[in-house]
């Protein structure tokens, strides 16, 4: 079993790097404190005798030797950045967890066939460059990198320029590498496994997901002297649209959900009509058929809607991915292990997105997860328990070292 | 008459102070812009032979002296501070009329009984800091001016702090100043005076307004792995007052209006379910029993929707002024002046707030209104004719030298 005191005590200190404001973190991709928790995951990666790899969108490999020169490294982890206002699990865990069970290894004095690789993508979160999943995106062929640099925030910076600011653009291609295998661990997000009084997550299935940002052009005027038939409201609009939303994602309940999270109103002035207002929607399901047609009925309504109100209404898809099967094997190999370890446990679809939806993709994958207090996430309030998090490192820790052969 | 040109040239050189992104202007007040407007207008009214007064709020007041050194002041003015996305006349026009009459007067070497004073009030568009006309305000006994020094701005710099930094904190005691009378000129901002084809509006009322933020609290959370039953967003909430706020509106029209410019939504991330979402309603009337009843139809209906969604609300009245008539000595001046220079003219309601709402208070005040092109305003785009502006002007001056005494 893995050292779950250092586990934690390494989650707690990695979470004083870009503190939030109500006991979370604000560690987004590509700021400062994104290069301060990196350095730190190196420095802790090399004193537990990894060599760091750092690719050209700055996804990091530290690795552990094996004893096979053939033999394709096991690679695990997660992500390192969070949410503006995000909690200090989401991500880091999983990276963390990768880097404990190396230092468990080391302990224990274990030698594994394979390489064992702690990983940390970069720009998961998607918050700062959409979409999510960047990196593990380019990593898997999915997105080019011209492309991903090209990405910009909501001051204009572009994500390759940020990448090379912090000093984490590496020179390793990327996606270069060859994964034996991928595992990683994340707190559910959801409220599934606490409700059920389960250990562990066996994640079989991911989500889809679906993000179309919606820009509705009205007319800037004047919210007193311009009278009420004359106005073309894109503030309204979008009210409108949003109720739309909502009723699409419970048109398809239990397995869909929908929202906007992102809504930017221009000029943003409290006596000016709001002459544009750009939001992002996220719709997502387990279903292929179902994210593409509560897509469609986006597209649909919200064009009835705005055609009735005479603002203009332009569609772009800024981020998706399909819904994922994850590796037989290694969702067993998962599963054994919970059940060697006594640990009660469930299956799972994920339904957030996660690095190892693209990895999936070019290696044999499967996730582990653990529950977190009222399924909350995206939160500064996100909490798990010190034994949540060992015993979802435990079961990753096994199923990496069956994968890894001892 | 005044000389049209030189009015539409010191229009065209203030533009160039601030310039917008679409033809328009961001002056915005207490921006390094606004320092340089006020110092260009000081530098004209000196070479006009004023002599410049600035008091604690930075309202600016350049007076040209009278032959009766017992004689109380005609002011004359408006503001110079824009909107984010301004118009190159809203309230830019009004101070400049004040300017051009006073050199008009030089020109035709007249002399007043009264002096004359061109003013600049600070804030008068109350993007930056609500409420609006927030100097006219503190200068009418309306607000304390300890107040007005705390608002803050969206970065949360203070007026006072701001006002001193430009370097247009004055000296002299706010409202101290006694009025003979008050005219302001303004562009209409509304499609009535350009609908029936008159040149000049002459302003009998000012319809009020209400002012209400409304923040609304729900649970940041995941946009994927939250079930919807669980949710508790406060866009969505923020999406249905909207649509009240609009049912409110239209249930008293055609003598209301109301609309939200302002929205800020936290954290503003595209797989965040909104947790906080603080917005402004806005809403008018010449009636003050319908502002009354629409606020409260608002505090009764978002209070239920907030209810049903199991997330908080809180209103908080961040701006307000009751419906105004104007002196009727002074509205009759701007009439018959319309009238002797042989200008169509009609009576209207004021749609907007201004200056001279406020000042209304403390001393005799009329307004004069020219037409906008298609009523637009608080939009780069608002246009007026060069034709309008003189006529304007033109009985601004003749009510004010009426007023003034020859
Ligand atoms: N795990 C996680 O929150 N990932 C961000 C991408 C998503 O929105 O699902
Ligand atoms: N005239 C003008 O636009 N004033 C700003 C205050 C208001 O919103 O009415």
């Amino acid at each position: 079993k893995i050292n779950g005191d250092r586990l934690w005590d390494s989650l707690m200190e990695m979470a004083e790097i870009g503190p939030g404001v109500a006991g979370g973190n604000n560690r987004q991709t590509l700021t400062d404190a994104d290069g301060e928790g990196r350095a730190l995951f190196q420095k802790w990666c090399e004193d537990a005798g990894c060599t760091m790899g750092l690719d050209q969108m700055g996804n990091m490999f530290a690795r552990r030797e094996g004893t096979d020169p053939e033999a394709l490294p096991v690679y695990v982890g997660s992500h390192l950045d969070t949410q503006p206002t995000g909690g200090k699990y989401d991500g880091v865990l999983g990276v963390l967890a990768g880097l404990e069970l190396i230092r468990s290894l080391n302990d224990m004095n274990i030698k594994t066939k394979h390489p064992i690789v702690a990983t940390n993508f970069t720009n998961e979160e998607g918050t700062r460059f959409a979409p999510a999943m960047l990196s593990s995106g380019v990593f898997a062929g999915i997105h080019t990198q011209d492309w991903a640099y090209d990405r910009e925030d909501a001051e204009g910076k572009k994500f390759g320029d940020e990448l090379k600011r912090i000093g984490w653009r590496g020179e390793e291609e990327t996606g270069a590498r060859k994964m034996h295998a991928f595992f990683e661990l994340h707190i559910e997000q959801g409220p599934i496994l606490e409700a059920e009084g389960k250990d562990i997550g066996v994640v079989t299935h991911g989500q889809g997901l679906s993000w179309t940002q919606v820009t509705v052009t009205g007319k800037d005027a004047h919210t007193g002297s311009t009278p009420m038939p004359m106005r073309r409201n894109a503030g309204l609009a979008m009210a409108r649209i949003l109720e739309t939303v909502d009723e699409i994602a419970w048109g398809h309940a239990p397995h869909a959900v929908g929202a906007a999270g992102h809504i930017d109103v221009y000029p943003n002035s409290r006596n000016v009509i709001p002459g544009k207002v750009v939001f992002t929607v996220d719709f997502r399901s387990p279903e292929l058929e179902v994210i593409a047609d509560m897509e469609n009925q986006l597209h649909e309504k919200a064009t009835q809607i705005a055609e009735a109100m005479e603002v203009e209404i332009e569609f772009e898809k800024v981020g998706g991915f399909d819904p994922v099967a994850f590796d037989a094997g290694c969702v067993t190999a998962v599963r054994d292990a919970a059940e060697r370890l006594g640990y009660s446990h469930q299956d799972l679809i994920s339904g957030a997105g996660h690095d190892a939806c693209w990895i999936n993709r070019v290696a044999p994958t499967a996730m582990v997860m653990c529950p977190c207090v009222d399924g909350l996430s995206h939160n500064e309030a996100e909490e798990i328990s010190k034994e949540w998090a060992e015993a979802g490192a435990n079961v990753l820790f096994h199923a990496v070292v069956e994968t890894a052969e001892i």
